[in-house]
């Protein structure tokens, strides 16, 4: 049974101010939350229904855990279907990028992605291609947001996304910076070397003005029929695959 | 001014079992309505506030259109935030598909996919890589449903998305079929040919074992890291980049 205040508390959480208030986020379903619990978050109370209960790994004895009802879940779930276990994990912070953790790899640098399914199915994408960061800018979907954590699945248990000033990191770059855009070198011709910055940008108005300056490798995925653009997590996924066809990611 | 019953008519159209009574659907926003304006497709009514009007192509003479408030529009719109102009278009009926229109291209080939942001991307990405049709599966989302056509960005206007029977489809095909699987050939060691189906699983299930044992030629696109799965409008659109890539698919 949890108390109003509790059910409160953790509902606050589907509001950014309150996240960053209490540092936490909530994970639901089996499937992310084992995820969780296997990665090196700090997962900080499970709430399970009986149901779920036979399912769930067994919780390691310093982290809270209570059985509620599937009323109750019902209650603090984000969802539309609750999935039967709702995990509060910690919010973690990482070390500024040095210049050297930029280096001999390929990171994605999204501008002011606005839908919270796009970022899930980058970060998805991104971790079955071996990136081991998203680099977002400040005004990115914020990637604790229910519906972000959700469309992962699980992927960002282990994958690290930061945010950053994006403007500065393309200008100041020890490494090549690459850009999708709709009037650049072909993706195929593309020499994308052993290291670099992809720039992919909002929704509907692309890379913006401050950070398209800094691209010195516009690129463009070759278009055969009519369609105007292309949805930005599919961009994203075929210059990922494009990556990974040539070699370019490393097993990790 | 609109009467409620007119009203009432209208956000009928949300719903499937409505949409095919009256053998409309609903486009929104001033660019899709003037791509399906701009198609083959029979445009039946258009409602438009004030302040769309001036950014509306001119409406041709048979169709019938009413200047409406913001309220009124908003009251018939589908969207959280309506973009000032809603058409009824008609549901167009397309003759079976026959042995002849299957040869020398390919086709996707959707089984039962459920998410109406996966389905429009899938037609959206489709159309950027010259595919001319899109095959579904009878328990597919319905493409009519306004958040698919939303998700589409216009794209519906200048495909044919056919509902049909994809069992038989695949059994009887007079092309190579493919499929995508987490176990077959790496998509890039695929010999494609010149033509043939490509099917495309379910969100969660993957393709159904009825379809799946039709599936001559499986294929993966090769993982680097350990997400489980990648989303499936993301897996379509690398695919359908890989046949554009090799020039499999001609200019339309």
């Amino acid at each position: 049974m949890l108390s109003k205040p509790q059910i409160r508390t953790v509902t606050s959480l589907q509001h950014k101010k309150f996240r960053r208030e209490h540092g936490l986020f909530i994970v639901e379903g089996i499937k992310s939350v084992t995820e969780f619990l296997q990665s090196d978050y700090i997962v900080q109370h499970i709430f399970y229904t009986p149901q779920a209960a036979a399912k769930l790994i067994k919780i390691p004895q310093n982290i809270k855990s209570d059985e509620v009802s599937g009323e109750t879940l019902e209650r603090i779930s984000a969802l539309k279907t609750p999935q039967g276990v709702l995990a509060l994990v910690r919010i973690p912070s990482y070390p500024p990028l040095t210049a050297d953790a930029l280096r001999n790899t390929f990171h994605l640098i999204l501008d002011d992605i606005q839908d919270p399914g796009n970022l899930g199915t980058i970060i998805r994408t991104a971790e079955w291609f071996g990136f081991r960061r998203v680099i977002c800018s400040p005004n990115c979907v914020d990637v604790y947001n229910p519906k972000v954590v959700q469309a992962t699945m699980g992927s960002l248990a282990r994958i690290e996304v930061h945010y950053t000033d994006i403007t500065a990191l393309v200008r100041d770059a020890p490494v090549p910076v690459f850009g999708t855009v709709l009037n650049g070198t072909p993706l195929y011709e593309t020499a994308f070397g052993h290291e670099g910055l992809i720039v992919m940008g909002n929704e509907g108005n692309g890379i913006s003005a401050a950070v398209l300056k800094h691209i010195r490798h516009p690129v463009t995925i070759p278009r055969i029929g009519r369609a105007e653009s292309l949805n930005v997590a599919v961009s994203t996924a075929i210059v990922c695959a494009e990556l990974a066809r040539n070699g370019k990611m490393g097993a990790i």
